[in-house]
């Protein structure tokens, strides 16, 4: 059985909402970041970037959002997050999400997470002062140039959505109105109504 | 026929290899980043993201270096580059790639490009201060827990060894030392004698 090991209020959210789209049992296991779990020798066993998500196959762990959502789908290939036969329509969910982890998410992370990239304070400051304004760039070109609506592929469902309703709930806390951007605010508000999405919120929050 | 947009001493030198391993035809033009290029209004239209690398097929363009090499090995299923049948086996690929993108990639971009987090001059320079220290790191986890050898999955050549090549060619440039690293070193060697890597690197010149 897979086992997903999640932390609130990050990106293993996305994982979770595909494993329940796929309605298959799965295991998850939440990992403490106030106790500095992710930095446990156990847990840097299993995945040695101290991060989540990871998701425990019986082949091995895989980490990084956007391989563990595509893995869910390629293994659940009738569920909602099925991934499309053709290549050039995986590619396109792909290109999607790559952007939401190598931009959105890293332009997100300059808030809390600056110490990441420098280690004098000040710096830190300057970095968190632009996520308002970066975050906004970012979801302007996603309204503008990648959401075909009402899901981010069209009127089909794909693993980009657990992804983008994940990132999009950032926004607020980084001082970006959603309401500048009616197709990810529709998108959201869409989103929150799949059962799917309710159990692994509240999963994800117990 | 597929076109790759390109600037050299950049990632698209990443699709540019894997393009050559299919041996198949392709069409390559260089976007002029002295010249902003990237930021003119053609150029824009076909990347709204104004970056490199972009692909172009017949039925729209690509970006995102993780999408595009899947792209191309889903295409070339028989080539070198041709993506394994194996859901998992694919996954370990996407995680690989998707770290490189989302972490090292973006741990190098802030020697060259920290006023996209950034606009105080001081802080841009405390983050290209700690890039030698964070490629360095992220190289470690590389070498000790992600590298098999001698390719990246072990005996078979994947879309992560062109990937991994170009980002390990900016170590030195980055302050790092490669031969901290003899996996990642003998990995760049060896991929240097491959007649793919010589023919898009001499392209990527051009």
């Amino acid at each position: 059985m897979l086992k997903l090991y999640f932390a609130p209020a990050t990106c293993s959210l996305a994982s979770h909402i595909a494993l329940e789209e796929t309605g298959a049992p799965y295991e998850a296991e939440k990992v403490d970041f106030k106790a500095g779990g992710q930095r446990a020798p156990d847990y840097l066993r299993l995945n040695p970037k101290g991060r989540v998500p990871a998701l425990a196959t019986d082949r091995g762990v895989l980490t990084e959002t956007p391989a563990i959502l595509a893995y869910i789908g390629q293994s659940f290939p009738g569920s909602a997050v099925g991934i499309p036969k053709d290549a050039f329509d995986f590619a396109r969910i792909q290109a999607f999400n790559a952007y939401l982890c190598s931009t959105v998410h890293v332009a997100h992370a300059h808030k809390r997470r600056a110490s990441r990239w420098a280690d004098d304070p000040a710096a830190q400051e300057a970095m968190a002062a632009k996520v308002t304004a970066n975050m906004g760039d970012c979801f302007e070109l996603i309204e503008n140039t990648m959401i075909a609506g009402p899901y981010v592929m069209g009127e089909t469902y794909s693993i980009a959505d657990p992804y983008l309703f994940t990132i999009s709930g950032w926004l607020e806390g980084d001082g970006v109105d959603i309401a500048r951007f009616p197709k990810v605010l529709a998108h959201r508000d869409r989103m929150a109504e799949r059962p799917a999405v309710k159990a692994a919120l509240s999963a994800a929050a117990g």
